[in-house]
């Protein structure tokens, strides 16, 4: 609980404390009291800054004088730069071929130093070792290392702050970053709170892998949700296996209906990883019903020439 | 000034006090220090829920028990039915045959009683005519009355009570209850800050108007922004004369690269008559280099399957 708190009290200064928000439409059509954690407004547009920074802020200082490296087509890339710029470290970022014009540039925007790989895993995790072998810099996995894991949680902590008292909190579920952060704030400061997954169905290695107590694998990833494609680690894992609820699944259909709600009823932009957490309400009624529940909006990163609605 | 408090006093039980959003991004692009005020946040998604609220408050008790109608189909339509629905009165909307489904379901859900007309402007005003006839119900013009007029303005009131000492203030144009209502309170409360008006090419009635000072028509309506369609009126033309400081027009592309930015970097939806005002302060770098502006985000209800993007 100590550590925890000391972890926000060092990431607090680097993030934004986004908002909570609710409203009364999507309380009246869940028949439950939602609050959304909005990390669509954090810097660079998702909740990844938050671990990023923490992870940086752990390096020793020669380790900050020589610099990070990861590999992301994603919100980690964006995030790895810019906590990086920040705190005056060089960010070494691949990005496969297949990244958007638009995510490179915002890398570049933030001082990342960019190199492009083959758009597949094992091109991107030979590029980035290659980097590590030339630089010496160190390397920070987007959602499989423990700074990362308890930086990311601070969301869950600033959301306890601002609400108490809830039943459930959701967070997607992708890499496991996010919910296991999630899970660590709410078991020390909130513990009455249960913390629940929700994942694609098209990508629901998260919720076979709590089935069977080890780590399954997606044969294919056919989701809109982008950010959700990755897949558990040694890290993360624990954690989860210790303490989420239940993970619900949610099709893609689903997805796109609970996104088109907030965009539409909400008036706010958020990813399809994010409604992939507010649809597990809409399709839980029984479950949800007349409780108090938390979710994490992970992110608002789309690109509005490619929307699936 | 006494008087303009007394209308925001009765108006703000019925409204959401809207956030004030501002983005270092926006202001770094822009070489100046922008607030938005967000309307998109509104009850009914648009500022226009304060002029009907204000409407019906200023009604008789007889004139309030027998109702009120106007022809809209947009914003006001759903903003009359929802406010007359919380001040426990009918209200009769004449909605024409080509309005969305998705708006004619909104004002049914406020109870909104509605008649479906022509889509023509004489179709509607006659179809609207016969309902005043027959029920005895309050004629209520979407822009040109001055109780709409004066409720509409009490979002700038929020947003000089936010902040403070404005250079400019922007609204965009359409009807002209916005920016009348908005030059009224700005005139009483910061009588330093400019009102500046925003207009697509397409639309650019009220320019003309400015510099002919009579109310000039449009021939063609062909702009992405369809909450400005409409012309000004004998009520809010004059306030436009004595206190409008200018008027800046903007290209259709212009309006859409303008959504598009506040969509995507400010996670926010706007509707495209919002983007009007956005895309002003984008369009006359010079004009606002340094300076403090407030836009008055007029809406967010868009169909976000027919977007312009």
């Amino acid at each position: 609980m100590q550590h925890l708190l000391k972890v926000y009290q060092k990431v607090q200064p680097l993030v934004h404390k986004t908002p909570v928000l609710h409203s009364k439409l999507l309380n009246q059509i869940t028949e439950s009291n939602v609050f959304l954690k909005c990390e669509n407004f954090q810097k660079t547009g998702s909740y990844k800054i938050r671990g990023a920074s923490n992870a940086i802020l752990n390096l020793s200082e020669m380790q900050r004088s020589i610099g990070v490296v990861t590999h992301s087509s994603g919100n980690f890339a964006q995030a790895l730069s810019l906590a990086a710029k920040n705190l005056g470290v060089k960010a070494y970022i691949v990005m496969p071929s297949s990244a958007p014009e638009i995510k490179r540039k915002a890398v570049l925007d933030y001082d990342g130093i960019v190199t492009i790989s083959e758009p597949t895993l094992v091109a991107r995790e030979l590029a980035s070792e290659k980097l590590q072998k030339e630089t010496g810099a160190t390397f920070i996995h987007p959602s499989n290392n423990i700074d990362v894991i308890e930086g990311q949680g601070t969301a869950c902590y600033e959301l306890l702050q601002e609400e108490s008292d809830f039943d459930y909190i959701i967070a997607p579920i992708g890499g496991g970053g996010l919910i296991a952060g999630t899970c660590l704030f709410a078991n020390a400061f909130s513990p009455s709170t249960k913390v629940i997954g929700a994942e694609p169905f098209e990508v629901d290695d998260a919720y076979r892998s709590l089935k069977s107590r080890k780590i399954e694998t997606n044969k294919t990833t056919n989701t809109v949700a982008d950010g959700l494609k990755t897949q558990l680690g040694n890290h993360n894992f624990p954690i989860l296996l210790k303490h989420v609820e239940q993970i619900i699944r949610v099709t893609e259909d689903e997805i796109i209906a609970a996104m088109r709600f907030i965009w539409e009823r909400m008036k706010i932009t958020i990813e399809p990883s994010s409604a992939v957490a507010v649809a597990a309400v809409f399709k839980e009624p029984k479950l949800f019903k007349n409780k108090k529940i938390g979710i994490i909006i992970s992110g608002g990163n789309v690109d509005v020439k490619k929307l699936p609605f």
